[in-house]
């Protein structure tokens, strides 16, 4: 921070993207880029130039892109992002005063004023350029000096003073004088696409026999991947496979004593057989898992596992590692609680015991386990329940080695807590989305994860369901409000997911009075009739192949939403980078009734005009509109679809 | 930055106020406070405590205020300042275990559940705390334990459980564990009071002879003493009272020859009798300036000067110094030019010098000269026209040694540059008032110096006017434009000032179609009635009276402006700190027409409910009317008075 030379004239400051003074690196996928902004200015009435500097971490060299002024002393530069890892990037600046003089002596020639001595200078600067510029530019540089060396071509100079080609000469080769570099170097860091862009499908394997007689297994799950393709989802996400604890297990909806043939919650891990690293002998073996991942690869299908770091009374941990749980007076070790609630069958980590550094390095063996077992995506269970230090050192360590791995966070909390992960790199997170109901809610969240600084470093996955919620919505089975929930969450968001059979099959009785599943699968095994397929399955079908199809839904901080003149329908615009797939979805949020009312086109965003007509096309129906007017009618019935999804193109 | 010990488990971010990461200080004056905003959480269902430590610089000690949760993770702590110097703060806090075993207790007991096994990890808590505490708090914390130690008294127990003070005990006693300190220790710049209220009166020296036939001496000034402190001003700001340069000197209205007689601009420093430590002989000499200083003092009044960092081309430092200066290529040196405009009788500094280093150290001399006089203000002309990390070394050197002198930015220029200018630490700064007209321009901007992070460092003077703005509304004599102009200054912002003569005697004829003035006693000597006064006259002495006596026109930053039902009527409610003084201010802005309309009395602020009756005494007439509703009929005539100045009392 320290000013070294004090002729450093140009002041850099409020950089965006920042995060926590450089702390923490922002996101990208390969192929997006960085748009830099900055406060630059200096004393003074001088002109500056500004670059940002940036490099791969496997790059020594550093390239710069120009940055241009917006006014009022903001900048801006963009610089693309086309490997995985790390970038860095920073912004230099200095006071130009080759250009300085170039605007000087064309202001003070157009006044009619002497520049006798004013060319003098300027030659001064130009040899000073041409001793930097190399090929062809050392000729046009020579040119210019040539001309203004002549005397009596007055005329002849003051116009070529005024080309923007010797402008340009001057800002590639004359000197960076006293430049002042932020004193940091920000970090991107750059991940593989599906970071950004995955449709994910939740399965209990145990769910998956296609014999009532018997539970399912890894390779019911294996002969199931066909289905799954062909619904479109490309992560395939399995509850914890690991043995399951007896103690304290829990029976049927949840009922703290089990009867002969529960089969516990998933997430009660461990027992005599095993640990977080192995898998329960019910499912299968590792033969069975090296199979299902091989085969799911095959079907262009990813598998997810569940990492949850908590222990079942009869985890081998509790044995070999006591000093990793809280004991209390009475000689047991504390479960976990929400004091009056109890969870006597989960047993946490004491992450304050004086032995953390090696329960870290063990926690962190397990993940690696995993992706030696060919894993490269995982669902963090309750992230927010185990220190952020923790976090912020695991992912450094697991991403120094691995960087094509995704994470998951499923925190469902308070939103400084979910930002906190999202910043500690975290690749995506659950939201708030399953609880956005009215068209306001949804706006104003949508808004906060894309236009505010969360999008940056947050990259939500819209659920509109898992097994541990049942939204109230969702509890009865409404055809109408399960399309809809699917649609948003597809639409809004690029990446998504759901908890499968569930959604599927609309099977939601509640627990009465809660957002709970009556007859979890948490804690039974169920049966599924995989042959069957339902509207939602449909839907889900057609609405991941458009998704493939059109790149607007490939990114979710692409979006404006569309004034409408009825406050159950919901619309809103998407487009690529290219802005030749644009996209105008409209929603009716009302499951029982047919909504109509006027939806307004996002005329400047579309680059049209008052009088423009466009060719509504929706691809959900095939049906084909056009638009003549800013303002334009839509009616949607949830009997039939309760909702639009427009390519627009301009007639 | 770096995690230490893995089990400190709180996170601290976000911190308000912090500038650039602590480089810069927030600022204050002594007997101010500072509220300190941090997002503070931990993982997991843990209670937390926070605390904002400080100390002045001179102490060694840190001292500690509790922070209270607002909600969403967002903390607040107040401490007060209450010496001259700097202040250091941070923010540290703590998983709180014993809090958190008495609020699961509390539920559990609550909840009919056994709470025998926690009772016994409490009193692990209680005996820790014990170990700390002192005084007669050990008492009552062995009063806890003893309760809590004997059998059979359940209900007793579960009822202190439930006690407050059991909780306040744990609060002070408890162990600290784990902390986090945020990394950085943050600063506070403590200053005299009248950094932050002052009303300041400017005038030229060679102006205030009381005889046409000579100019005016510093004797001359001293004899007005008098008078400006009847006015009610307590800072006498001079411009430069340097000798003035012969070569290229301005005549009358700025032209650029000079006549026989002609004084030149006070601006144009240094000729053969001196630079800027020496004193213009036609003013007087520095036994003349001593007792200026020493007369002011005795009426309450201090002296500012002017600091302009440029030279006339007489001035000894181009003979002695002609590195600091720009040579152009025909041997001449470079004079200010802002192209196509010359500024002949002026040099800049060039700052890029090779020499930087010893033109910084003689800078500072002329500083340290005028402080050794007796200076304590300093009025310092277009500080954005020298580098930034100039002012950053100037000021901390400076403020290292004399932590009492203000510094006032002439710098009327852009936002980011004034800003820069404010956290470089400045005290008070020029501002945009000058050209804020309706009533929507005044209310953004003075929320925005107000309202957002700029009221921690950027400390507002509002001018009407200035030697150099003779703003379009000024330009004829209009008594009301006049006094509604110096009212809104002098009660939106506890520091202001005038350019006096014109001000009060309105001799304001403009150069044509320019916000300049004609016969400027820029490039002349003027010769004022010294003996006369207006209208305006006595409203300046009026309003400083009621700044006195008011303290919420003592501080810039407590202001609400309130509904208005006339788009020509400004209304602002101001209160001190204490909220016993409370003002309600408004201003017809039609300085020709009566405007009338409903205004809404700021009931929340006031604590008030519909229903509840207010005094409103006018301090500028003494009429005193009772309001009886929220809203209330306001009738303002230019012709009398374009502004009320009330003061409420509730009924």
């Amino acid at each position: 921070m320290e000013q070294k030379d004090g002729r450093q004239r140009v002041v850099i400051e409020n950089i965006y993207p920042e995060l926590q003074e450089g702390r923490f690196p922002v996101k990208r996928v390969a192929g997006e880029s960085v748009e830099v902004y900055a406060d630059i200015f200096a004393d003074g009435h001088d002109l500056i130039s500004a670059v940002v500097m940036y490099r791969h971490e496997k790059q020594r060299k550093w390239r710069e892109v120009r940055m241009e002024e917006l006014g009022n002393d903001r900048w801006k530069g963009r610089f693309p992002v086309v490997r995985e890892g790390i970038y860095f990037y920073t912004v230099s600046g200095w006071v130009d005063h080759a250009r300085s003089w170039l605007h000087d002596v064309r202001a003070k020639a157009d006044d009619g004023q002497s520049i006798e001595v004013e060319l003098q200078m300027g030659l001064l600067h130009l040899e000073e350029a041409l001793g930097r510029a190399i090929g062809s530019y050392k000729e046009e540089l020579q040119g210019y000096i040539d001309l203004i060396s002549q005397e009596g071509r007055q005329a002849e100079i003051v116009q070529a003073l005024h080309d923007e080609r010797l402008e340009e000469l001057l800002r590639r080769f004359s000197e960076k004088r006293f430049p002042t570099t932020y004193p940091r170097f920000l970090r991107v860091l750059t991940e593989r696409r599906k970071a950004l862009f995955s449709a994910w499908y939740e399965l209990f394997p145990r769910s998956c026999s296609p014999d009532p007689a018997r539970p399912g297994t890894l390779r019911d799950v294996e002969a199931l991947l066909p289905r799954i393709e062909q619904l479109g989802f490309d992560v395939l996400y399995l509850p914890p496979i690991h043995p399951i604890g007896h103690s304290h297990r829990k029976g049927k909806n949840n009922s703290t004593t089990a009867v002969e043939g529960d089969p516990g919650s998933p997430w009660a891990i461990g027992n005599e057989e095993g640990g977080h690293k192995s898998i329960d002998p019910a499912l299968g073996t590792f033969d069975d898992f090296a199979s299902l991942i091989e085969s799911a690869e095959k079907h262009g299908i990813e598998i997810a596992l569940d990492i949850a770091f908590q222990c079942s009374p009869d985890h081998p941990y509790v044995k070999e590692n006591p000093q990793w749980f809280k004991w209390r007076p009475d000689g047991s070790v504390q479960y976990a609680e929400n004091p009056p609630k109890k969870y006597q069958d989960v047993l946490p980590f004491n992450f304050e015991t004086g032995d953390w550094k090696n329960l870290w390095k063990e926690l962190k063996s397990i993940f690696e386990f995993w992706i030696d077992k060919g894993v490269r995506i995982f669902r963090v269970d309750n992230p927010h329940t185990k220190p952020f230090p923790f976090w912020e050192w695991m992912m450094k360590e697991l991403k120094s080695r691995n960087d094509d791995i995704i994470y998951l966070a499923e925190a469902f909390t308070r939103p400084r807590i979910m930002q906190r992960l999202g910043r500690l790199t975290f690749t995506q997170s659950y939201t708030y989305y399953t609880w956005r109901n009215n068209k306001w809610e949804i706006k104003d969240y949508v808004e906060e994860l894309t236009q505010t600084e969360m999008k940056e470093y947050f990259r939500p996955n819209f659920w509109p369901n898992t097994p541990d919620i049942n939204p109230w919505k969702l509890q009865s089975p409404n055809e109408a409000a399960y399309m809809m929930q699917l649609f948003m969450a597809a639409t809004l968001s690029s990446n998504y997911g759901v908890y499968g059979p569930v959604y599927e099959f609309m099977e939601a009785a509640p627990v009465s009075g809660k957002e709970e599943y009556l007859n979890s699968e948490k804690y039974e095994i169920r049966h599924w009739d995989w042959a069957h397929e339902t509207r939602v399955s449909e839907l889900m079908r057609d609405i991941n192949v458009i998704r493939r199809n059109n790149k607007a839904l490939q990114n979710t901080s692409n979006i404006e939403f569309c004034e409408t003149q009825n406050d159950q329908l919901l619309a809103y615009y998407k487009w690529d980078d290219s802005e030749s797939n644009r996209l105008l979805m409209v929603v009716n949020l009302d499951k029982d009734h047919p909504q109509s009312g006027l939806v307004r086109l996002p005329l400047e965003r579309l680059g049209g005009e008052h009088g423009d007509k466009f060719v509504m096309l929706d691809l959900m129906t095939g049906n084909q509109y056009v638009w003549e007017s800013e303002w334009n009618f839509v009616l949607l019935d949830p009997a039939h679809y309760p909702f639009h999804l427009f390519r627009i193109e301009k007639l």
